[in-house]
């Protein structure tokens, strides 16, 4: 069974969007993963198909009613996969979570828009919620794209290269050594002269080195999480099989 | 003049995708915002428009090629707008830089693909990065359209109701207090009795003690920098003008 992901959401034209083109698209038409929307809106109430009410308590804005929510969940066959509510409230996504996401059997996204989501469904049905980061997006669709966007491109097959994939940011708990490319000189600046002496070892030495002060300098958070960690230096993670 | 979105990419065609669905297309329909894509394609070295090379030093994948990169960056009419990167090395979005973004005339986004882009092209044009999150995308594209949704729902006239921007997560450096509405009773799960007191002081006190509590317990970096920043309590920060 490929990589099974279904978008519950109001804006089932939001899907496949980026998703369709790339390498990620390729995936899709090749069949190395699914993606199916579920439109929250058919399981709304009455003859105008309500799917929100105003908020308890007051304030602005409209909150998703529980009973739609937990209809249009209960309408997916589950089939093992974790059930995620895409919310600035959710614990905010990592790379290490998007690499267990994507060695299982696919996810669930339900994609709020308005003022939120009635809290007794996020109870009753166990949503899992998960963050993009600390800012405010109109709706989780996009969200849900970037979290499938970056499980789909460590499924097998979808990125020609496995190997790079395990040198970027994050595989190593460090941001990524700066890159160059031809041309040797562009606008007076050298390509460093170590990447172009051929001394692997050296190679290895300065781009961990450039990794480890720039994720110092910008991310000390990071930083300091993979002080804690096993030594990575001088190994490499190995491709997923 | 409309907020100024440009967007450098080699995959226009991602563009506007989920911009172009509800209140934010509304807006880019309605003029209240602008969006431009340049195709960094066309500005590939030679018959085949090559735009990468692979990596100095060795290693796997692609690297963008800084000429190339400088091109269409240099193509774009810069009109006071920050220049931004979007890549997993950037400091990560914040709801702060949003706002002030939003304030300001646009921005101009470049999308990498690949393996990354040569370190002198972002030294050479002062390339703000910026990370999405600590997690790896196929390319800078979906972080691109995140950020600018989050970006254009702040615009006057794009969101319906000004007051909700400034209730919700992060605006008071908090999560967001658990939402209710109807009905009454679901699944045996009653909504909490205070919201339904109308005793506004109380229920302004319980949604704050939830938010505070709920950030203490999924985040307690936003908890500790919530307690060092200026008390917020009672008071209700204005909608932008």
């Amino acid at each position: 069974m490929p990589f099974h992901a279904t978008c519950l959401t109001l804006l089932p034209e939001a899907f496949p969007g980026v998703l369709g083109v790339s390498i990620v698209g390729n995936g899709l038409r090749d069949g190395l993963w699914v993606l199916e929307t579920v439109d929250i809106r058919s399981f709304g109430i009455g003859k105008h198909r309500n799917v929100d009410d105003t908020p308890s308590g007051g304030g602005a804005g409209m909150v998703m009613r529980a009973d739609v929510a937990a209809a249009a969940i209960d309408s997916v066959e589950r089939a093992g996969r974790p059930l995620i509510y895409l919310s600035p409230r959710g614990r905010p996504l990592t790379q290490a979570r998007v690499r267990e996401l994507a060695k299982g059997p696919g996810v669930i996204l339900l994609c709020g828009r308005f003022e939120g989501l009635d809290e007794r469904v996020i109870e009753g049905r166990g949503l899992e919620e998960v963050s993009l980061g600390d800012f405010v997006l109109a709706g989780g669709e996009v969200a849900a794209l970037a979290l499938l966007e970056a499980c789909v491109r460590l499924l097998p097959g979808v990125a020609g290269n496995a190997e790079s994939l395990t040198e970027e940011s994050f595989e190593t708990g460090l941001l990524e050594h700066p890159q160059y490319t031809r041309p040797q000189v562009w606008e007076d600046r050298e390509i460093p002269a170590v990447l172009t002496s051929g001394d692997h070892a050296k190679i290895r030495a300065w781009r961990r080195n450039q990794a480890e002060e720039l994720t110092k300098a910008r991310r000390p958070d990071l930083y300091a999480a993979s002080r804690n960690a096993p030594p990575v230096q001088g190994t490499r993670a190995k491709p997923r099989d």
